[in-house]
């Protein structure tokens, strides 16, 4: 087990070096980190879905979707559901999915956005684990939280890569919220 | 061979059968064509990635990086180059991406778009994979490998789900590109 621990440190070390900052993106004020760098290396990439996969393989084996919010959760739910052998449900934004959905409307810093997903993709009862780049002020991930249990279905946990601690999203999601990196 | 061959076909009988139409999305007289059944069935989303990722392997296995375009391209892109131990570089609309990016401008049905790659993803002489979920008229797909071919990188390939045959959009790209499914 302390073996387990220091590997993953140290996925965890070359995960974060990855991570590159940039001041002042996508505005003054802002230090946006961006996770594509860790794709470019697909060391790196494997070290980190190998980390998300074994958090979920020990703590929710029992899950039966992997939903991933658009456009940056499509970057890794899938994949986790590809090696999982589970389903991959999107959520997307409004007028992007066809057929029967349920919406849900949540604030942005400006405005407001509309979250869809298809109506037959999730069934009641269903365990369901969220996926996201990031857990910012958690507005975003608490409507996915909300838009999936409207469909009867359960949230186990939502998982991101990146959380941003000053901002508390944790708090305001109110549910199990696993991340890999924290900033 | 043949024995593959029969394989193949199995797979992809199976791949279009998950494929739902819904007439009159997103607006009266398309055809749609939802993918994200695939999603659902964990055998039948093995399979197309295993059509994609065989062909990649017997044809194109000096590939360097794999690029998906947002944002149903990184339903595949990521999980390709995953698999096979490449890079995955993403193409954003503007304003998504942080630091020196290059951008083109594109047109769509009303008005255009804008795509931008982060400069320093991609390296002279690289050799890229264009990955996406759909060929329709081509213009996207043809706006992505330009875009790629200005950092001086050479577009091995153009890869997408679906093939819409009427809108001739393999004439406007003018460049390699394989299609899983045609209708």
């Amino acid at each position: 087990m302390a073996c387990n621990e220091a590997i993953r440190a140290a996925k965890l070390a070359k995960i974060r070096a990855a991570v590159q900052s940039y001041p002042d993106f996508p505005k003054p004020g802002v230090l946006f980190r961006d996770i594509f760098p860790i794709f470019q290396n697909p060391y790196v990439y494997e070290d980190l879905i190998s980390v998300m996969e074994d958090h979920i393989k020990e703590q929710h084996l029992q899950v039966d979707v992997l939903v991933g919010l658009e456009s940056r959760g499509f970057l890794f739910a899938p994949l986790l559901a590809y090696n999982l052998g589970k389903s991959f449900v999107p959520v997307r934004k409004k007028g992007k999915l066809p057929g029967e959905v349920v919406s849900i409307k949540y604030g942005l810093e400006y405005g407001e956005d509309t979250f869809e997903v298809q109506k037959h993709a999730i069934k009641p009862g269903q365990k369901v684990i969220i996926v996201d780049d990031l857990l910012a002020t958690g507005g975003t991930m608490k409507a996915a939280c909300e838009l999936i249990e409207n469909l009867k279905a359960e949230v186990l946990e939502c998982i991101t890569v990146i959380e941003l601690l000053d901002l508390k999203g944790r708090e305001r999601l109110n549910r199990p919220c696993t991340t890999i990196l924290q900033f």
